[in-house]
């Protein structure tokens, strides 16, 4: 644990602000490198929050606890919360004049910023609303995916019944947790975040036009709506919630919405390409399977070539929305570059 | 309106808290009466906060939108949230000097009663998180019905696929709009109630429990337990959630919180009597379906007679919860003796 500090440590060090805004092809991969040791910290602090669940809730069925742990311990990047707690971890920083003036580690963890309370409640939240997302979606009525992460889905271990149900128990779950561990106040503003990214404007309501196979996105205007709603919207909520959970200033706030929705359409168009170019070996999950169902796709509209240079074009905007931060963005920084260079 | 208030105000009047509590026949049947208006006005209420749902979602996709209203409109009984304003209304009324004191109407509707912000939010967010349970319950991997009051369900009109969605963006409506409604304080003690009451150990455990079919329950103790999280846990919290809102004192939650646990199980017990002994066009569902699937019932485990015996039993306990109330709960009186007496 103590190695993994001091690697991100040395990982936030090595990618400083200047570099990452004029990023060479080197410092690219190298910011790329940084990110994904940040992921991995995250990771772990959301995945052993999720191993104390079990004992939160001694009266479930346990058969219904292992399906919902099954799926949230299934891996996955864990983008979401890292975004949580990596905006959290970056308005707290900036907040910080003990941390803003200059000290041995610029730009490194400091020790206060192991997550626990609101920040680390709000990311297992998030995560809990993706991985929902992901058991549902793969249902036989909706996606009918047998394979996710590189297992088989949750319907194919526990029968659709559970499945349903055990994406419905993360759902309040995620609402529960954030209740519990917050301050009333913090609370409800998470809460409502959360839930406004996830339901009829959001999300939930991106999958309905996703799964419409009459009325298809035909221009770049509608096929982005729907990526704002269906992927777009957690993304940019990760960013708000870990802001909020920071009391960042509405200017910060702000300013991560930005990075964040900028973030959502990179990631949706690199997400379009990978279905297309990657193997389902590389992704843990079936591929090129939009372009079988007749869903329209960036790489379909715009091209190859034309996808990959706006999905650069979202990086830049994306980085430019962190110029009223220092060093404490360059995680940030970090995994903007992670989500465009990133192949699985 | 008027008329309607006016109609309340007798029923709430017929029925003394005395009465109820030693109930002849009539006095039953009278009660039984006042509930049906009670419910009646409840129901308008939150039916009309419903019918504003729409334009408080102007970026959701309409076809969603539509699947979640004719769900939502559906009609039913709107038991929880007529608990969640009664119970709101009863501790208003017991906590307010100006009520207690005996006035030209001591049993009617005051006209401060109506119902808006917080109450009113925690009713429709009650009977949204009760409307998606019965959606996703009746989808072909679940029970598998193709009716629900009266009407075709959810998936035989919109597809397997959009009915899984729009259950799960009743979910996540009904923690927004708390959020969104009542301040923010309240709200997370809201949310928490209704999040800990739908989860894994409250309705969705119980489901899990209900479609168990190697683990049957065998006997009254594990028959309760089934139905303690099924189908009592909301109702629980529906008489817990109208109570905070009124800023009940610690002793009047408890009071209706033991109310509610003893007329969740009176409500079970009934339900299963219906369902053996009702007609589908009397429900507006398919009965008879626990016996033809195996499950377990409260008269299948007791018979008849016995069965009808202790959902009697439950309601004297209902009843006696309330001892600490006077006039001011013969609403939550009325409606305990007509969720046992009730033919629907």
């Amino acid at each position: 644990m103590k190695q993994q500090s001091k690697g991100i440590s040395q990982a936030r060090s090595r990618s400083s602000g200047t570099e990452a805004r004029h990023a060479t092809g080197d410092d690219r991969s190298r910011s790329s490198q940084a990110a994904k040791t940040l992921l991995q910290q995250w990771a772990e602090a959301v995945e052993g929050y999720f191993g104390q669940l079990p004992a939160r809730y001694p009266a479930a069925p346990p058969r219904l606890v292992e399906a919902v742990q099954y799926s949230l311990m299934a891996g996955g990047k864990r983008l979401r919360p890292a975004l949580v707690l990596e905006c959290w971890h970056a308005c707290q920083r900036a907040n910080s004049i003990h941390d803003r003036a200059p000290t041995h580690s610029p730009a490194g963890i400091n020790p206060g910023a192991t997550p626990k309370g609101a920040p680390l409640a709000a990311a297992a939240a998030m995560e809990l609303i993706h991985t929902f997302s992901l058991v549902h979606d793969d249902l036989p009525a909706m996606d009918d995916d047998d394979l996710r992460r590189g297992r088989p889905t949750n319907h194919k271990v526990f029968g659709e019944a559970m499945a349903i149900l055990a994406g419905d128990a993360m759902v309040t779950m995620a609402f529960e947790l954030i209740c519990t561990d917050a301050e009333p106040a913090l609370a409800a503003t998470l809460v409502r975040e959360l839930a406004s990214a996830t339901g009829p404007a959001g999300m939930i309501g991106g999958q309905v036009l996703d799964i419409d196979e009459v009325k298809r996105p035909e221009n770049l205007e509608e096929l982005q709506t729907l990526h704002r709603m269906k992927t777009g919207a957690l993304l940019t909520a990760s960013c708000r919630m870990g802001a909020v959970a920071a009391s960042a200033t509405p200017h910060q706030l702000a300013s991560l919405d930005r990075y964040g929705r900028h973030l959502g359409l990179a990631f949706q168009i690199v997400d379009d390409l990978l279905d297309q170019t990657a193997t389902p070996e590389q992704m843990g999950k079936a591929t090129g399977k939009d372009a079988a169902k007749g869903k329209m796709t960036y790489p379909m509209l715009l091209g190859l070539e034309e996808a990959r240079r706006q999905a650069g074009q979202q990086l830049a905007s994306a980085l430019n929305s962190l110029d009223g931060f220092g060093v404490e963005a360059d995680g940030l920084r970090a995994m903007a570059h992670f989500v465009v260079e990133r192949n699985v």
